[in-house]
């Protein structure tokens, strides 16, 4: 089969201390320290084979995500971007659904033909966090398409426990390939939903709701917040085409950060109140919390999904005299999270198909990650099987 | 009577604008912006008469709060360095009890002879806070020995429905003086309880617990954290004094911070888990926060109780990676928590009366408020009828 496959050199920056587990596992814990001269190609690949209790699934969507684009995207010394957990070369590509065509002879729960939707995190079910019920803390953790052999391909194989069926989808849409497409984007809104309503306890109907940056997770926290009965849903964005997908999945203001101050924009939206649950999407809480802050309402929370290794100049005090909170989130799997948001989808409650912007077969793979590089689409997709 | 009366000069530093609100009011809502050449003396002052729902009480115990040392000391132009709400002239002491000695008309809960404690906040029950059952955040407060007469005096008017009976405790105790002196405790510790179990939501039996500063306020939340049956307790504490003190209400281990690493001393009393529960009662987030940034366990969480104006440089990474969430409190009524401090004590669970190191007559509450500076006591009362 065919895969896009990232190739870079193990060559530990300077003043970076490789550690033993590093060493002995071939996995960079802090990609960006190891990895160097990434190479981007779509090339031949060994077919999957299923073990035991895993399924094949021929892909029909992969989104491409902004750690996809942060492989693409280097350092003045050549070093990727993407700061996570790494092992090249494999295969890219981690938000997809795809079609079972071949089952492992342990396989319960899944048949041929199936259409299903697989979590990213290849999380142990043993380690101390995973029997605490914390799979998104997993400390033996592999990840698809960062570590092993993900979803811009023909195939892959996958443990039958992390495959989500979406035939609801396809009955909802009455249309198999918009069920994949849309099926493809579980991934990223169950990070958003994780993050909501798993880690910041969610909000009450008719509650306030910021979303700052929408990227393909703050687009769909904002589709998430619009079905779970926000009132006011306020968005700050940068890119113009961006606001407007904002608006086409439910956010009512839609501001560019730069040309408002956005802590008195939501304080006028509330007519002081202030809004009570604010989303950090953009990666840059050091510009937008500090916002936030501003617009707290009383038991106000601020909930952290983008990443970013940078200090942020809190005042405690305003989560003090507003009864407010802030929850740091990662990860989307557990908890109910993606059969959630299948049932949403399936249901009619959550649409995001309006922020699918752009459709690339898998030779065109690399175009579609250089095109992400721009920051204004909703969600790219490549369509292997196309 | 005789009460301990603050008086002190309206004089706004330049930089500070006064609103239109403090001006009608004469209430100053940042007091270390308005008020200066502050005095403190022992004076005459009216006796209190009952309004219809009031009743008098004879003041038995008034602790000192650190509030009331903020006072005493002022800045290099002479303004006091308390920055909250605050009217002059006015009578100190907030964390008291006394003993019904007169009832308003339409009082219908309490009778004389009854022994009380009283919360420190006029909450008013009518603004849209107090609606929503946040009476801390109320628009509209008055606070007892800040804006209104306080408690270092022979009697003090209050409202029935800020008044919490403490026979409870004599029973315990057989002994009307030591409960009076514990009942004085009521307030301080219910600004540790409602912290802890109303906005951190508390934590489980077996969970380590951090309390970083061992003032009143710290030294409740650890006997707080001992009762609710923490595993280990650990707090960072300057003074040796205080040190002790920690020890004596239940901490397991006790250093200065200056001579340890925080967040690395707990990372090795949890073998590398990290600490689920950490309370700030320092008063200097920006320099503890950070230490419990480095020791977080899994879903753990951060608790600010101590006041500073001052910005936090926060890492939000830790939080997301650990699963973990900030918590800002304030004040002390509702949400059960004066009759839940004051069933733990009548019912033998938490006995703080370690803490109280110090007595000293009314007419000498000058001397127990410029003692309160060395920052070396526990609790330190002031008992008129003594």
């Amino acid at each position: 089969m065919k895969g896009l496959v990232l190739d870079a050199v193990w060559d530990p920056k300077p003043d970076y201390e490789v550690s033993e587990w590093e060493r002995e596992t071939g996995k960079a814990i802090t990609g960006n320290s190891i990895w160097r001269h990434p190479k981007l190609e779509v090339r031949d690949w060994p077919d999957p084979k299923p073990g035991p209790k895993e399924v094949v699934l021929e892909i029909q969507a992969c989104g491409v995500c902004g750690s996809d684009m942060h492989f693409y995207e280097t350092d003045e010394d050549d070093y990727i971007l993407y700061p996570g957990l790494t092992r090249f070369p494999t295969i890219l590509g981690h938000e997809f659904s795809g079609k079972v065509v071949e089952l492992g002879p342990e396989v319960e729960t899944l048949k041929v033909g199936d259409m299903v939707t697989v979590e990213e995190m290849i999380w142990c079910g043993r380690c101390i966090p995973c029997r605490n019920g914390y799979p998104n803390h997993c400390t033996n953790l592999e990840e698809i398409g960062f570590t092993i052999p993900g979803a811009f391909a023909n195939y892959i194989a996958v443990d039958e426990k992390f495959c989500w069926k979406i035939d609801g989808i396809a009955e909802r849409f009455g249309d198999e390939e918009k069920a994949y497409e849309v099926g493809a984007l579980s991934e990223p809104t169950s990070v958003a939903y994780n993050a909501m309503f798993e880690r910041g306890g969610g909000f009450r109907p008719g509650h306030y709701v910021s979303v700052f940056g929408t990227g393909p997770i703050g687009l769909a926290a904002i589709g998430l917040a619009k079905a779970a009965g926000a009132g006011i849903i306020a968005a700050f964005e940068i890119s113009p085409q961006r606001r407007e997908l904002a608006k086409a999945v439910g956010a009512d203001y839609v501001y560019d950060p730069r040309e408002v101050n956005p802590g008195e924009v939501l304080m006028e939206l509330s007519k002081g109140e202030g809004f009570n649950f604010h989303v950090e999407a953009a990666g840059a809480p050091h510009l937008t919390v500090p916002e936030m802050e501003k617009a707290l309402a009383i038991n106000g929370k601020i909930v952290q999904i983008g990443r970013a290794a940078k200090r942020v100049p809190m005042y405690l005090e305003a989560l003090q005299v507003r009864r407010s909170q802030v929850f740091g989130a990662q990860g989307h799997s557990g908890h109910e999270t993606f059969p959630n948001v299948i049932r949403m989808v399936a249901a009619g409650r959550l649409d995001l198909s309006p922020i699918i912007t752009a459709r690339y077969k898998l030779d065109e793979a690399v175009d579609a990650i250089a095109r992400s590089t721009s920051r204004t689409d909703g969600k790219i997709l490549v369509k292997p099987n196309w």
